[in-house]
């Protein structure tokens, strides 16, 4: 059974550059959920994608221009989005910030060790 | 099939007022993954309990005694937490602040309407 640690201080985390210009920290996961800190530079480009796991994103700062299938708008923090599985959804960067992004399933493919 | 609205702005949520100092706002959800944002006032307590949920959590500000299992830990911004499944678990909240917490599956518990 895959697991994070149950209590995760921010500095132990690794900080992975996934290019262009978007950085990542994996927090508590097992193979239900999974908690992913994501920091985008202004212009920063998560392209439309899709994938079959359900995605609950909080916006912590900045500001973005959320797509999720035909519908868009620039989302601020505070606000947030829901991504039903095998939807396409991206984020265009439009002051430099941070997503929390939720899984569930776990992102397997997040996981180097899976 | 439940499931919030995709695109979530901030000021048309309900702010719940759940007692003892919190209030939440439940935001993105559908019936595997639910996201809640929970505001905790300087010294309101999530008394211990469990639930068969997985939760996994972001603190995004203030800082809080945290307790999973037996493992005890005072975590502030940027830490986060994992709660396995039927795991018993709860904070104390030291300065005041905001908690994400996220569950798979949803909190059917939380939903006035499920």
């Amino acid at each position: 059974m895959i697991s994070s640690k149950h209590l995760i201080r921010d500095e132990d985390i690794e900080l992975e550059d996934i290019g262009g210009g978007l950085t990542r920290k994996i927090l508590g996961y097992n193979h239900q959920l999974m908690l992913v800190k994501v920091w985008f530079e202004e212009g920063a480009i998560g392209y439309i994608h899709e994938h079959y796991h359900a995605q609950s994103t909080y916006v912590e700062s900045g500001e973005f221009e959320v797509t999720v299938g035909d519908e868009v708008q620039t989302l601020k923090a505070g606000d947030s989005f829901f991504i039903p599985p095998n939807t396409k959804h991206g984020a265009v960067c439009k002051k430099a910030g941070t997503l929390i992004d939720t899984f569930s399933p776990v992102r397997e493919d997040f996981l180097k060790d899976f």
